[in-house]
């Protein structure tokens, strides 16, 4: 089994001389707010006064969902591999996002129920074609959670290669907001009910709709509620994935930029497999979803924007690297008070 | 007297055009949140269905305050000139954020309480050292009102010929939060109090002796709540010259990055003068200070981020620009379902 308790908090004998570094720079104390913090997390993650940031990725694990045959999304099992085709040829909102961020756009196929052609130049990294129905069935097999933490973790190990300690994780699968909202539920006690929200659409008989059928699967589980267990019960296969991955990434000392619902779902799980995952994660963002706040909450993290996303890819995460680069370049490029002979007003 | 009632709102005609284009990109519609706003916002005020953004700059208006002397601040007045000097050099906060960005930087010197070097490219248009102390006259005469408005003006000109059609507007100013509050207590009818706020960082005490002094400048006050009335008789010269910036950058159709506090009382003088010019305008941020979200509020306007900012200079307007710039991207480089061959999944 994938190792999960080597993952060590980063150490915390640097933090007084960043905080020293951070507080002397020409401005009035604490007045550039979050992205102050930000130079504090990235600076403990590297354990560096002049931290960097290298090799930007967007890493986008996609599969298909056997729950999604009970109708609880309104768009088509098809969209998923289409999607991932419109990826390829570069028109969807994460494209135009990691082209002006300059992010390497990694697409991972974690279990599209679709065969591309090798020169789509997507990852093949497909344990099965799609997770089976969690309403009848485990999604996942013990072997086939396995793999999919370790393909994870291998993906996360080819960016370390490339040079990249900033991650954006995405994901895109029909129908993956609802093992999100059964993980959220199973992993922190929250009624299911508040953890259901629209998808990419649903009116309000299809989120009732929606929430009968995961009631059933929840009532159906006799598994217990340990992270494992609900994650190899409800899949995703991308989503597993993902938890490698952000468990690989931690294990790296990247920086973990975590999109909207799912991806905090996955981080969630992530978390509570070894809490010290957190410690490399910023929260991008607050999306439309139902449930969202509630999850970032139940985490006790804040997310640094809320305008309103619920597209996923990671298209939040990599929206709002720009700003976790102006953290980098406050505690790099700007003067201090007594270099800039100014009196140090506060 | 400089013309304010020329102003139109964007011709509306486009809107549903925009709003049919952004409907039928490859996302669920309204998945891209506060994005799609500001892509329909920017199409309106350019009139086109595929804006650009040009030549951005981030024009710095500083000045010194009479009021400073009655300890409203906890920085000594000195520092609006040490930090001035400090932008050019490039080590403050606004430098890294032009940098990233790649704004233009244009500092104008709209009164400071000193003599800056022609070699320091400081644009000069010093009205006069600093307004006077409105605890006990008017900061600014009638002429010197008027001078601000028009070379507020003229310094948005300048940017047209240059080529720019989005703007950040910030300030530099010790003492500048104070004349802000009273803009925002007279123009609203908001109470004194909550206008009030820590500026660059007083304690509750210092809080306590700006409202007394404030309160105490309000009561003396002889004159009407007219905008003009207003600006002229508590000034302070960066602020006016930037209200006939924000006027004549909406003539020129430009976008205006509205950045914190002092940014958004100007924005409320402007928009008192004349209601078009918020069309224009993208609030950038509600910042720490006190009253900042009360003011928004007054002007029903909604601001993108809450990252705990206070700095000023432009700093959280620039901060944005790359969200703005996504809004731009979203509209012109995403495919189409139609286009795409993906079914339509909303």
């Amino acid at each position: 089994m994938i190792a999960i308790d080597d993952i060590a908090r980063p150490d915390q004998a640097i933090r007084s001389a960043l905080i020293h570094k951070i507080d002397n720079l020409t401005k009035p104390k604490g007045s550039l707010g979050r992205l102050e913090e930000i130079a504090l997390q990235i600076g403990l993650i590297q354990q560096s006064l002049t931290p960097t940031l290298t090799c930007p990725q967007n890493i986008l694990f996609a599969a298909d969902h056997g729950i999604a045959d009970e109708g609880v999304s309104l768009s088509p099992k098809t969209v998923t591999w289409q999607q991932m085709l419109n990826f390829v040829r570069g028109g969807a909102g994460i494209n135009f996002l990691c082209r002006q961020h300059r992010f390497i756009l990694k697409l991972v196929d974690a279990g599209v129920d679709y065969d591309f052609s090798p020169t789509d130049g997507i990852l093949d990294c497909k344990v099965r074609k799609g997770s089976r129905n969690f309403l009848y069935e485990s999604a996942l097999t013990d072997e086939e959670l396995e793999l999919c933490l370790t393909r994870g973790a291998d993906v996360i190990d080819f960016c370390k290669e490339e040079g990249t300690n900033v991650l954006s994780l995405g994901e895109m699968g029909i129908g993956n907001t609802s093992p999100s909202a059964v993980w959220m539920h199973l992993l922190t006690d929250i009624p299911l009910v508040q953890c259901i929200g629209a998808g990419s659409g649903l009116d309000k008989a299809g989120i009732c709709h929606k929430y009968e059928v995961l009631q059933q699967a929840v009532e159906r589980y006799a598994g217990d509620v340990s992270p494992l267990s609900v994650m190899k019960y409800f899949g995703g296969l991308e989503m597993v994935m993902t938890v490698g991955a952000m468990l690989q990434a931690a294990r790296h000392q990247m920086l973990i930029l975590v999109d909207g619902f799912i991806m905090s779902a996955c981080m969630l799980a992530a978390s509570r497999l070894c809490p010290a995952v957190l410690d490399y994660a910023i929260f991008a963002h607050c999306g439309d979803e139902a449930g969202h706040r509630l999850l970032l909450d139940a985490m006790g993290v804040r997310p640094l924007l809320q305008l309103g996303l619920r597209l996923g890819e990671g298209t939040g995460a990599v929206l709002v690297y720009p700003i976790v680069e102006s953290a980098v370049r406050m505690i790099n490029e700007m003067d201090t008070f007594a270099h800039a002979d100014i009196i140090k007003y506060f």
